[in-house]
């Protein structure tokens, strides 16, 4: 019987990793980690993830083994946790397609839109060098995603089976739907925009995306576009905890 | 009989992969992607990798198969081609912590070194506020490194057995060389620097950080600490080949 405990915070490293969760359906605890209280470096905390970031799982069921950093957790989960391959590959080729795909959202995607999040929304003075330098990047990526989401028939990244959704998926989705927070209109990118839509619509990232706050900061955010703080004030305390945050 | 085509280009990112290469010892030919010529966005080379960046392998030996995203290449071809375990784990939770490792060096030192390569080295005008932010970013990322490697007997990132030099190791080890080109004095992180040290003197490494230039640039660097751009003009050309060449 699997035992996962999760140690996450309301961000799109954090959500990929509940929806992951349950869409495998398995039991699991949430540990929300308050950013703004510095939780994530407590010495509780860096035993888990020696980097003190979010998110971090511990697995009860397997000697309380310890992983971080989001792709790690995901090629964890589904190794132990994803034997039918419902969101990952038996085939060798397709399963590197994923792992490809996830690390373009790892290394590329997540840290770029993280630095347009940061000199868009958080530098303490505006840098318009910055902001122009990491929104034209995230929206060069963006690019890319739309370009192979319009191969003909493809309704998912990866896969020879282009409707299999994946774990390459879940990973990238959260980051997309952030897109309007580091100023990106996801819109103007027709197929993209249409698979959000589509990963949207599951009742698993339903239930994934309000942990652990039980609240959907996007969806306040596309409630209210001026809201200056979808996060109720409790990540705007210092550059920091906000770098820490959304930096990757 | 392996046959493995290496796309690359003389920077940490490209180096860790020939140096894996040679590690393994299987037949490999590379091809020099001149960034300074815009050659990663040729349409040939996207048919590799659509993100258009170094470095990325196509596999001649088993149908054609293209891998981009370094951390994806190392999985890859830790999978096929090291069957022993010389370089990889055999042990899932030893593998995991290897992947973690691995996607620590991608999604956090990569990026954030690169960026403060960008700031440090080549924005248009200087900006104290990047230099900082990414300066202190990647110090903060080397001193995990540092205490990670200061545990008892530990000499290289991952293992239960802490003698085993890995693919986290290769993966690390070209960024760490390559942290006085973005203003970081490795010395300073006296286990760190012995780590690097250690690596330094493998033969397959010191072939491996030779291609595909046939020259070692921080060596170079080295000899000469004011020396502009040893990358001797050819990535100097403007912005966005740099920005393309050190951004991730």
């Amino acid at each position: 019987m699997p035992s996962i405990e999760l140690f996450t915070a309301a961000t799109p490293n954090g959500q990929k990793i509940s929806i992951f969760l349950e869409e495998l359906g398995i039991p699991y605890t949430t540990s929300a980690i308050d950013l703004g209280k510095d939780e994530q470096k407590t010495p509780e905390f860096t035993s888990v993830n020696p980097n003190g970031r979010i998110p971090a799982i511990v697995d009860h069921s397997r000697n309380d083994f310890p992983v971080f950093e989001s792709g790690a957790i995901f090629l964890y989960l589904a190794e132990h946790y994803d034997k039918e391959y419902k969101f990952s590959f038996e085939n060798a080729d397709e399963r590197s397609e994923m792992v490809q795909w996830l690390f373009f959202q790892n290394a590329g995607l997540g840290p770029m839109q993280g630095q347009a999040n940061h000199f868009y929304r958080y530098a303490p003075t505006k840098i318009q060098y910055g902001i122009d330098r990491y929104q034209n990047e995230t929206k060069r990526l963006y690019s890319i995603l739309e370009t192979r989401l319009s191969s003909p028939g493809r309704q998912y990244l990866v896969g020879r089976n282009s409707g299999k959704y994946s774990v390459a998926d879940m990973s990238t989705f959260t980051w997309v739907r952030w897109g309007p927070w580091a100023g990106i209109d996801v819109s103007k990118y027709v197929k993209l925009n249409d698979w959000m839509q589509r990963i949207e619509k599951r009742e698993a990232v339903k239930r994934g995306l309000v942990v652990p706050t039980g609240e959907d900061q996007i969806e306040r955010l596309r409630r209210d576009p001026d809201v200056e703080d979808p996060f109720q004030g409790w990540v705007m305390k210092g550059q920091e905890e906000v770098r820490e945050k959304h930096g990757n």
